[in-house]
């Protein structure tokens, strides 16, 4: 029973359905007729004006969208457990063509106002220093918290005051908007986010994730930064089809509200073991490492998260057997 | 009717549902079943050991090629017409970090071991002039014609002299071992080659293009370079089931000989009318400005290709009725 | 008898004498009092506000210049043997991150608005193409051929209609203005030049190139860009005294006339076997193998170029007795 | 009387007359005499075969260094207040194309063993993370402490037990051998150092460091890049003259004692207000606003580092007199 990854779960039905569908003569790259609906969907979806491209992976999303927003010679604010700092391999130097991250501190890993008045205060303005250009916020974050459109707001008055552009790494988005149950817009643009990377991959799709932009001006650019980076798919309708058939009937909503469904079964069996509330579909606890060994002796698997620690994903697709399963065996370990 | 691009064509029935079959929970990017294959598979292929990675184009999978065989500061050699050279946005000099492209002439895209040799003599070796590492050849070329393996192995011969690695972009390989009949590893490793791009996407693939390392000391690099170009699919099982399918039962030699015999087919109608001999699924016509016009209004999309000229191409799915009647509206047309 | 290069050329005394002037505590990087002359003292010489930086090289000028204009993604339009295309190594690819240069023809190194347009036309306006967004052209060319001011004024309006910025070389600036006799604003902004590399080393300076914009709005760009390729000099008032030192009392111009005169002279005996007008302080002459040996013989130094040709530079403080000498030697090869 | 940077002090006059004696037609680039002496002057020097270079600052001597140690796709540990990470403008990022530089902690900037190891371990060994390739050390730091040749090989043991090329910014490399006293290949090369650039800006130059490649083998890629950054200067005799001037003599060491006894005059007078040991010609004192806006009205100028800190630096040529008068002012301040 797998709990490593929601990058490791299967796609959904009604993806693979879409793609058969749209298995036949089209137009190359963009210029078919999924492809161009993408603007469109999203800008409904979102209640606003926005350019939607698809591309292949969550790295690939966040480092175009960086792209179009620092110069090479600028920074990037980020907390420093984001995936982009952590676990993309200099994807963003290499798509910024060495821009800097600027990695800050936060619970969570989730970012404040004052963190990052903080820090621009600390950087002189002057050549010698790199000067930041956009902030990137996750959200959920890298320890499955929710930033609220009100913290995302604070956070973009600072970034407005200090001109900065403002960032969300949503490869989790789903999750978030599951949790925080209103308006997709109200924590995107109504907060001031400029470009989004909306994550489906994680959550039922195959490969395609829609970055998108608020701040249409900045699409042309990734359009063609996307091609440069050998992500303009030539068959690109099929990518097109699997985000039109998550999006269809709020597929993407169900398959969140399932997966943190599902932590949220297994944050109540955890109780004092939680290091962080449970606000999405991860879980970080307090195990030994005899404990560890008993979950995994049962047939859990996951990934340790530094000494005593361990991480718990659960997926869009997780049978309700395993998860309770899991609840039980946490439960049964006792009091940490 | 559409003989605009390979791209346009559908995807064969047979990768779709190898990818509907793996469509269950396994490791997350390449640590999966399927793509652990991909190395012994393309081994047993090409009679050699070699390291083999699913990228999801063309452009990536010839990119990353080139960063593992050329420094920042150093150059390509490749004809001007080249893909690399003119389609690709720019983006070998993205992942190489700016090696400078050194475009050479060549009849239908071909370059010979004479042209490599003058160009690499004019360039003075100091560290003023950008250096040669690569000679980058397109197989079957970007007009349709292919690289006997005495052709190549002639080149690798000069490569050899000269220092150059020799890559090889076999965005339409497939064609052209369909029309060479011997073995794969005839035309590459034996012949030389270091790095083939093998394509699957324009034969009948949705997603996955085979980058093939028979210098097998430069994949590691690659490996990590896919990363960080956000071209490991966290989802990889996908992109391996494309290629898989497409081996089995030589399914890609099928293809390419059915879009290869469409384009023959078509051929023996154009007689006179051809630029360059026909020996994959590409076809350049002299046509005037009426005689295309005539085709498309009997319902054939084709490019132009400067004046007076256009280009066809046939796909591996192209209904025989569809080659028939374009070979029978050009024969319509007259003498040239 | 050196007539290999202006480079190898001694330094003014001037230079030397303001650079011993300027030895004495003073700000570090470019806030020293001289430094902060130069916007002032440039704006006053080309008649309209400009921006002016010290570089200690053309390379790191012409370089930093094309950061400034063309987006990593973008072209640059030149002449195939401009020395950016030519000469740098690769350092407009490195300074541009891979932008890629557009090499195009023309005789003696010019180019022509019929050319850039024709070019410009051949570039299909799609993310597959690189868009070119500079023009870049070296006044005097590398064959030593002079733009007037109409004729960059010619370039400058195909320019402004293709969206494309408009670069000069002139790393022979000086001997361009010596020629034609002007002011130099007409053949700089009022022709529609948006930045200039304005070369001194070669012309009697040390270590100190400037780098004029006339669009001072991307001045604050390059500033940022030189501190980050490493070129901003600590003690830059080393840097700014050169450079003041050659523009008062028209040092620049006087050397600049000195070294035109010694070619003329040279040109003048050169006769028929001449390749190119000179305009300048470069000839380019016809010589056989044996001539040019007899040449050697008698002491005189130059370069091979090409086959049966030859390349000679004169320098601002070449001895009348060697130019004679030379021109003698010349005349005493008789007819070609 | 300017204790703000040894930035901003004058050139030693025999480095202005050892350019002036240079001033002669000689071969452009470095294939004069006088650079083409400089692998065997500091082979002497250092008693080890060596590659030197010059270049004109120290950010691109740190920065060619780097490129030649790390790929792309690598990191670089360093301390975070190294001037490497905090004031070169995001040098390093572009020198290196994107290689990302790892900041890590200790005491005065200096770097421990421990410390490595730790951050090494925690970096996972897959494609996800960046993996470090270099470790670069300042000595002396950038707070003035020096590390001796014990701690070096200390921390080139761990180096080569992860793979990590040693680099040491020697911006102040002059004043920690005249504090260490013993042999200049005692701290460098015997103790595990690859790469160093040694400062001669600071100490006397003009506009010239030295590159030093102990590994030679790097130096041939580092003079590719070094015209590939536009830091070939065209007349490199006027570079090497410096640094030779400098050399000879021992004029680089009496320059360094000298400004390193100013500095301990200044500690003594100093005592608890120095926040750190006065290792070189750098101090970190304690002061309250008021007092240092009494220095200042004393006619004292120096930097504020933070608050209630100042940095003091003292320079080759200071006047005794200043020094004395500073010491002076700061005893009269009393206790802290």
């Amino acid at each position: 029973m797998r709990f490593f990854s929601d990058n490791a779960a299967a796609v959904s039905p009604a993806v693979l359905d879409a793609m058969v569908a749209a298995n036949h003569v089209d137009t190359a790259y963009d210029g078919d007729a999924l492809s161009q609906k993408l603007d469109g969907v999203f800008s409904d979806l979102f209640g606003t004006d926005c350019a939607a491209l698809w591309v292949s992976t969550g790295t690939a999303a966040n480092c175009l969208a960086l792209a179009t927003m620092v110069p090479p010679h600028g920074g990037v604010f980020c907390h420093s457990e984001a995936h982009i700092n952590s676990d993309e391999a200099g994807a963003p130097e290499f798509f910024t063509h060495g821009a800097k991250l600027m990695p800050l501190d936060g619970e969570g890993a989730k970012l404040t106002p004052d963190t990052i008045i903080a820090a621009r205060k600390a950087i002189r303005a002057d050549v010698h220093r790199v000067q930041p250009h956009v902030l990137s916020i996750t959200n959920a974050t890298e320890y499955g918290l929710v930033y609220t459109p009100d913290e995302v707001a604070a956070l973009s008055v600072v970034c407005r005051e200090h001109g900065l552009g403002l960032h969300m790494d949503g490869a989790r988005f789903a999750n978030a908007i599951a949790t925080l149950g209103g308006h997709p817009g109200d924590v995107t643009w109504r907060a001031g986010v400029d470009v989004l990377s909306f994550g489906f991959v994680k959550n039922g799709g195959l490969s395609a994730e829609a970055l998108i932009f608020f701040r249409t001006d900045l699409a042309e650019i990734a359009r063609i930064r996307r091609k440069r980076a050998g992500h303009l798919n030539s068959k690109g309708r099929y990518q097109a089809a699997q985000i039109l058939a998550l999006l269809e009937a709020d597929r993407w909503l169900d398959n969140a509200r399932a997966a943190n469904a599902g932590a949220a079964t297994i944050a109540a069996a955890a109780g004092d073991r939680l290091l962080y509330p449970v606000q999405a579909n991860e879980l970080f606890l307090r195990l030994t490492a005899d404990e560890a060994a008993t979950l995994r002796s049962n047939g859990f698997d996951f990934y340790d998260w530094g000494e005593g620690e361990v991480r718990l994903v659960t997926s869009w697709d997780q049978p309700v057997a395993e998860i309770e399963a899991l609840a039980a065996a946490i439960r049964a370990l006792g009091a940490p």
